[in-house]
């Protein structure tokens, strides 16, 4: 028996797991999680790594049983109780592959709840691949210390999304089309969603019908084009920033 | 002759060449721009592209003449005078080659003067291409409406950095071990620079020498662990909100 921390360059080894977390369970993992533990850390029974399902909290719990594609680990205690990260949703248009990653990603570790694909009527990707973006959010929380998933949504039309929009959550808009900045803009408290266009923006329409909604503050990202997902990133960290947990 | 202005789903074609731009001034294209502006984009002659060289401002120019492997443009009239960003670098310790590729992408549609990339004691990176810095700094300001493209410059040793630092830039280091706020840190006006670190952070030893200098001022960004690459970018971010141009 080892009796160490299994660490990558980023930290300690933390994953998510779906089943409960309590003293004395015992969680399986199978397929790329157990390929990940064995074969690229190369755990060995006693080693120390932390687990979270997105209610228990954080939990030590250590390799105790070692097969060919499996293998389990036994809780131990649990380390930090389970937080939630801000009321913050990203509604964003869907972009190319590489792009659409790196927004999943990216707004994961910023600290959202909620990734709500939607698509408009410039948006060019035709369809969203939501186990792909489910496995990135994933991947993103164990990394970045959250105790939870950002829930990963399927995607809507622009005015479904509008028709359906629970109305005391604020749509921060990002329009092109001139609006205060963030810090000028009257971001009220409670509930928000911060929503991104795709590569070639919101069109004109879509931009008056935001613009009409009682629900929605447009904001102006700076003088400059930001690409789609450089938006989506740019927003999030600021609205973290006057109205999230980096206060 | 053609007479429209050629476009890709993100806005209008933009150039960054090196020569004067002025009236009447032609301007060769070869290599890649040659082959972009001819198979990619199926220019024709009299079709119209945006120039800029960084110093001249945005010119019009049309497509004048074309051969296998090169086009010529025609200077017609300046459309947007010379403006730069604000004075605000971004050094940062150099990280794998596609979060590279996107910290040099993204930081220059935030708006930074000067990429300094800065060997830390835990930077994995051994070398970094400045040439492909360089080629991602275009591509990202022609797509973004910038009139400059962010000066790349040969990486420094940690130390080296702060012994030739100019003491009137605030150096903002983005410090996992608790700092005030981006909002509460009082950062002040003028010259500015971001200082990131590598994947697995700054050393204790290298915290401690940055926060005992003058110049520097350390901020935190939340309670999730971003990596080396998001911090940079929500960094950048916050500044421009702040101190920028984004006001």
């Amino acid at each position: 028996m080892t009796d160490s921390d299994l660490r990558y360059e980023g930290g300690k080894v933390r994953l998510h797991v779906e089943g409960p977390l309590r003293a004395g369970e015992t969680v399986l993992l199978e397929d790329g999680q157990a390929h990940y533990l064995l074969r690229v850390m190369r755990a060995k029974p006693g080693d120390r790594v932390s687990l979270f399902n997105g209610s228990d909290g954080e939990w030590l719990a250590r390799v105790a049983g070692v097969a060919k594609r499996s293998c389990t680990l036994a809780c131990e205690r649990q380390t930090v109780p389970q937080t939630s990260v801000p009321d913050l949703w990203l509604c964003f248009a869907p972009i190319k592959k590489t792009p659409a990653d790196y927004v999943v990603q990216k707004a994961t570790e910023l600290g959202v709840r909620v990734l709500q694909p939607v698509f408009t009527r410039r948006t060019i990707v035709t369809r969203v691949n939501l186990e792909r973006m489910r496995a990135n959010a994933v991947e993103a929380a164990e990394q970045s210390d959250r105790l939870d998933v950002p829930e990963c949504r399927a995607p809507l039309g622009f005015d479904k999304l509008l028709a359906q929009w629970p109305k005391d959550r604020t749509l921060i808009f990002c329009d092109e089309g001139g609006a205060p900045s963030f810090a000028e803009a009257a971001l009220p408290d409670g509930p928000a969603a911060i929503f991104t266009g795709p590569e070639g923006g919101f069109d004109p329409a879509e931009r008056e019908a935001l613009r009409a909604l009682s629900f929605v503050t447009p904001v102006s990202l700076g003088p400059r084009i930001l690409r789609a997902d450089t938006a989506a990133l740019a927003a999030l960290t600021l609205w973290q920033s006057i109205r999230g947990d980096w206060r």
